[in-house]
C-alpha cells in the first residue's frame, strides 16, 4: 500500500463526518460530481413513495392543507436557512435558479431606483455560470438598465453611484474559486448598490453567512450539495429588511396576501412568501425537503473543514500520481480562495473524463479543457479521492 | 331505485370510456376536484419509483443522457400536443402556469411591436384566474404597455390598432364557462394582435385546436384534466411560424442553442426549445409523463362528449334533487358554452361543501359563494354524478 494510501485510511479513520456516507444510496463508483447533482439521500426514496401514494393518491385536493402542501416553499426555505447563514422567514423555494435570478435582479435594481439616484448600470461577473449573465441581459433591458460584465476582481473599481445592483458568484463553477462576499458585499454597499449572490457551487459545501455580511438577495439551486434530486427547486434569499421593498416581477397567485380570495388587484404578502409565483411542484419539492434531513445535527463548519481536507488531499495525490505539466489545476491553492471542487485543466479532458468515468471515477468535463471534481464532505471520503487520483494519473499516463 | 338512478346505470353500461377507471387510483369517494388536481394515474407511483431508486439513485449524473432527462420539456411537450391539437415541436414543458403567461405575455407584446405599429395596450380577461391578471400586469410594466381588464365578449369591440396582445382564458376557471377560442382569436388577428389562451381548465376535458384555429400563444397547467400530479410543470405552446420570433424575457441557459458550450453570449435555440429556462425538475416532470400514459387510445372527442353528457347529467340531478331557488347554475347551459365543470351559486357555499366533503362528495369552494363541481370524463361515471347530486339535495334540504 503506498503512503498516500496508508495516509487516506488514517484520514478516514479520523473522519468525524464518514458515518455520514450511510444517509445516501452510494455504491463502488468514486462519485465526485455532487457539484452538479448530489446523490441520493437514503430517506427520499420512501417519503417520495408517501408523498405519491397516499397524499396524491389518497387524499388528493385535501393535501394541500393536511399534508403542508401549501406551506411548503416556506418550511423548505426555512430548512435551508441555517446551511446559508440566515434566520427563518427569508427563504422561499420553489422555480429554477434562472428564474429566481430574473425576481432576485429586476427587485434589486427597482430597490436601488427607489432612492432617486441615477442608477442605471447592473454589473454581473463575467465569469459567471452562462445563464445568470443570460437572465441579467434580460433584466437589464425589461428595466432599461445598462449590463456590464466584470470578474470579481474588477467589480470594487467598476462600481460607483451609478451601479445598480451586483450579480456576484459565490463559487465559480468553472474554476472552483471561492469569491470574497464579505469584502465585494461591503464594496457593493459602500457605493450604495444592491448584492445579489449565486450560491449554486457553495450553499451546504462551506459556511456562506447571508445574515452575517450583510447580502441583499440570493439565489441557490438545491441539486448539488444539498442532494434535493435532478432539477430540485431552487430558492431564493431576501434580506428581511428589504422584503417590504421586494417587488417581484412574477408577481403570481402564491405571492399574495390573500391567495384564495381571488381578487383581481395584486396585494403582495409580507415577508418571503413575496418571492412564491406559482403552485409549487410538489413532488419535486417534497423530496428535497427529505433530503434535507441529511443534514440533521450536521455542522457547516466541520464539512467546510472536511471539504478543504479532501481537495487538499485531492491535489497532493494528483501532484504524485502525475507526471509534472500533464495537467494544471486552476482551482486556487489557498483556502480562502477554494470552494468543494478541484478543476484540471487538460488538453485532451473530454476524453480523459470519459476513460475515468468508465473506470468508476465520476467527474465531469466542461468545455473545452476543464475536469471537474466535485467533493460532498458528508459522503465522500479519503481513500476513494486517493483511488481516483491515482486512476486518473494512469489514465493520463 | 329511482328513475335518475336508474338512467345513471344505463349511462354506465354505455360509457364507452368506462373502463378508462381502472387506470386510476381511486376510492369510493365521488372526485369532483380533478379540475383541481386530478386523481393519481395508477401507472405513477411504479414510474416514480424507478425515476429516484434507479434514474437518480443508481445512474446519478448519467441520467441526463441515459434516462432521457434532458430532452423530456420538448418530448413531454410533443406527449401534450395531440390533446391540445398541436403539432409536434411547439410545446415544452416546466415552470409554473404563472411563469408561462409571463414569457408568452412578454414575447407576444415584442413580437406585436416588431411591426412597427404603436401598439401599446394589452387587454387581459378581467374574469381571469387572478395570477393572469397579475403577471399581465407586470409584463405590461416592464414592457412599457398600459393593461386593459376587459370581458371575453368585450374583447371585439376593444380591439384595436394599439392592442398588441390579448391574454384569455379558454374556461373560466370559477363558472366553468367556455369561450369562444376559434372566433376570439380570429377576431385579435383581424386587429393585427396576438392571441395568448390559457388552457388550464380545457386542456384534457375538450377539443381545443390550437393550430387550426392560429392562436399563438398558449399555457396551461397539468395538473387538472391531466393529472400530472401537485404542481406538476405547466407548458408553453409557440406556434411553428412565430418561434424564430419568439423572444424570452427569460432566457435561461437550457434555451440555448447549445447549453454546454457555456457561452457567455445568448443564442436562443430553434423551435419550441426557446420556451425553456433553467434545470428541469425531473421527478414532477417524468411523474407528469407517465401520467399522460392514461390517453393511450383515448379520443378527446370522445371524452368531450361524455363531458357533456356528464355536466348535463349532473345539472338534471341537482334540479330534481333540490329544491328551486336554493341554487343558482353559473354554468352556461349551451354546450357550446360550458366547459367541463359545474358552477353553482348558493348562500352558504363554503359550509355546504364542508358538509359534502364528510360524506364523501369532494368537490370544492371558489370565494365567496360558488360550489364547483369538476368532471373529469376519464373516471368519473354517470352512478356516482348521481350520487353526488343527491346528497348535494340532502344537505341543501
Amino acid at each position: 500500500m503506498s503512503e498516500l494510501a496508508l495516509q487516506a485510511e488514517k484520514l478516514d479513520a479520523a473522519d468525524e463526518l464518514a458515518a455520514l456516507r450511510t444517509r445516501f444510496v452510494l455504491d463502488e463508483t468514486v462519485y465526485l460530481d455532487g457539484n452538479s447533482l448530489g446523490a441520493l439521500p437514503a430517506v427520499v426514496p420512501d417519503r417520495v413513495a408517501d408523498v405519491v401514494r397516499r397524499q396524491w393518491g389518497e387524499l388528493r385536493i385535501r393535501s394541500w392543507d393536511e399534508s403542508g402542501w401549501w406551506t411548503a416553499p416556506e418550511r423548505i426555505g426555512d430548512r435551508i436557512a441555517p446551511l446559508v447563514g440566515a434566520a427563518a422567514g427569508q427563504i422561499v423555494v420553489g422555480d429554477s435558479t434562472s428564474v429566481n435570478v430574473f425576481k432576485a435582479l429586476v427587485a434589486a435594481v427597482r430597490m436601488a431606483g427607489e432612492e432617486g439616484a441615477d442608477r442605471t448600470e447592473i454589473l454581473v461577473d463575467a465569469t459567471t455560470f452562462p445563464t445568470d449573465g443570460y437572465i441579467a441581459e434580460s433584466a437589464a433591458r425589461l428595466t432599461g438598465r445598462t449590463l456590464r460584465a466584470v470578474t470579481p476582481a474588477e467589480v470594487p473599481a467598476a462600481l460607483s453611484d451609478r451601479t445598480a445592483a451586483v450579480l456576484l458568484n459565490h463559487v465559480d463553477y468553472r474554476t472552483g474559486r471561492l469569491h470574497d462576499l464579505p469584502g465585494l458585499t461591503a464594496a457593493i454597499h459602500a457605493a450604495g448598490a444592491l448584492a445579489v449572490w449565486d450560491l449554486c457551487h457553495s450553499a451546504g459545501a462551506l459556511p456562506v453567512g447571508l445574515d452575517e455580511h450583510g447580502v441583499d438577495l440570493a439565489v441557490g439551486c438545491t441539486y448539488k450539495y444539498l442532494n434535493g434530486g435532478p432539477g430540485a427547486p431552487a430558492y431564493l434569499y431576501v434580506r428581511q429588511e428589504l422584503q417590504p421593498r421586494f417587488d417581484s416581477p412574477l408577481p403570481g397567485w402564491n405571492s399574495h396576501t390573500d391567495p384564495f380570495g381571488m381578487s383581481p388587484s395584486y396585494t403582495p404578502a409580507p415577508g418571503a412568501l413575496r418571492g412564491r409565483v406559482g403552485t409549487p411542484d410538489i413532488l419535486s419539492m417534497l423530496a428535497l425537503e427529505a433530503a434535507l434531513e441529511v443534514w440533521d445535527g450536521v455542522s457547516v463548519a466541520a464539512v467546510r473543514a472536511k471539504s478543504l481536507a479532501l481537495t487538499d488531499f485531492f491535489l497532493r495525490c494528483v501532484s504524485a500520481y502525475t507526471e509534472p505539466g500533464r495537467v494544471e489545476s486552476v482551482t486556487p491553492g489557498r483556502h480562502e480562495e477554494r470552494g468543494s471542487q478541484v478543476a484540471l485543466r487538460c488538453a485532451d479532458a473530454g476524453e480523459v473524463m470519459k476513460r475515468l468515468i468508465s473506470r468508476g471515477v465520476v467527474g465531469d468535463f466542461r468545455h473545452p479543457d476543464v475536469l471537474r471534481f466535485g467533493f460532498t464532505p458528508l459522503y465522500v471520503g479519503f481513500a476513494e479521492t486517493e483511488r481516483a487520483a491515482r486512476i486518473l494519473g494512469e489514465e493520463l499516463a
